[in-house]
């Protein structure tokens, strides 16, 4: 089976048991089987339909019934079979939304990790600097690297734990692995969108 | 009297009482009398000196004793008089710095309101909405603008109350206005720093 979760930034898809990525400037390969797939990105989706790949678009298999106006395909996928959490899916932005008795409640986004870090350069060029994912947080930062990295760790961390509370948080996504140390007993879900949208393909019997 | 406050985005002149911001693709003015600065922006500082004003770098009468390493001149300037505050600068960038017994004891730096907005559609075109700064930030978001709206407010806000906790905030910069309403009993100080460095300029004489 051939999934395809088209994002911001990359197509990621999941080829027997594997996940790889391609950047929007990259050929995509050629499947003889065909891809299922879901997209938030029209002009990535238009070039993968330019190639010679069959695609199957799951968007019509999604029953996600919801009061937030504009939810995306993918915050949508990412949330379908939680009952009772908080959802992150941390990309190029992160998309936090709340689950409560297997409905959906509405959530919130941050601009990504790293658009975040990228975003201190283009403001000045003194503020160059790497990201510290290990900065001390209780500690008052005494360094412009350390004044950045508190800055951009406390903006994605705060809202977060602040909008959650003491509820479950599951964490998926690029930045996941990074940010789920931040968050203590939550639970880190590498593949939650490619196993929901496995769930959906088998629930609909939609394989061709 | 002319000061002049240069950041990273516009020379802030202070002229006979009256507050201009020029920006750095707009032509200088020439005065009579010599303009006192401060600046963290190399690029714009050679520019103001290619025209045929007299300038005055105050940096050289600033005396602030940190353990902070690389402290930008306008921070050290915002905190100067402060005895016991935390000390929020809030322009492209947002500082926030404690001022503990008259001692400055470290801070950290947030992207600007306008930057962080701006940064949403750079993402993905579907991010571009207004920011309501009325945005009730008790409530969870159920539309794509609200998502973002709330986003930018808590990533914002959150850091700066965990930060400051229940010590006297006072708030300057160009985005102060729009942030005050979201600390109760902050201080909104519009030329906190224009008023120290002419308290600079007063105590060191340096008038010519």
């Amino acid at each position: 089976m051939i999934l395809c979760d088209i994002g911001n930034t990359s197509f990621h898809f999941f080829i027997n048991k594997e996940s790889k990525k391609y950047f929007m400037n990259e050929a995509l390969p050629i499947f003889t089987e065909p891809i299922y797939y879901i997209s938030v990105n029209l002009t990535a989706l238009a070039r993968l339909k330019e190639t010679e790949n069959i695609l199957i678009d799951l968007e019509k298999y999604l029953v996600f019934p919801t009061e937030y106006k504009g939810l995306g395909l993918d915050r949508k996928l990412a949330c379908l079979n939680a009952k009772n959490a908080v959802i992150i899916d941390a990309g190029s932005c992160i998309k936090v939304d709340l689950m409560q008795d297997g409905l959906h409640k509405g959530g919130f986004i941050l601009p990504g990790l790293k658009k975040l870090h990228d975003l201190y350069p283009t403001i000045s060029p003194v503020l160059n600097y790497d990201l510290n994912l290990k900065q001390d947080l209780d500690k008052i930062p005494l360094s412009t690297q350390e004044a950045i990295s508190y800055g951009i760790l406390k903006a994605i961390i705060l809202p977060i734990k602040d909008f959650a509370k003491k509820k479950q948080i599951i964490i998926t996504g690029g930045d996941a692995k990074e940010l789920a140390g931040f968050f203590p007993k939550c639970i880190y879900n590498e593949y939650l969108i490619f196993n929901n949208m496995k769930g959906l393909i088998n629930a609909n019997n939609c394989i061709t």
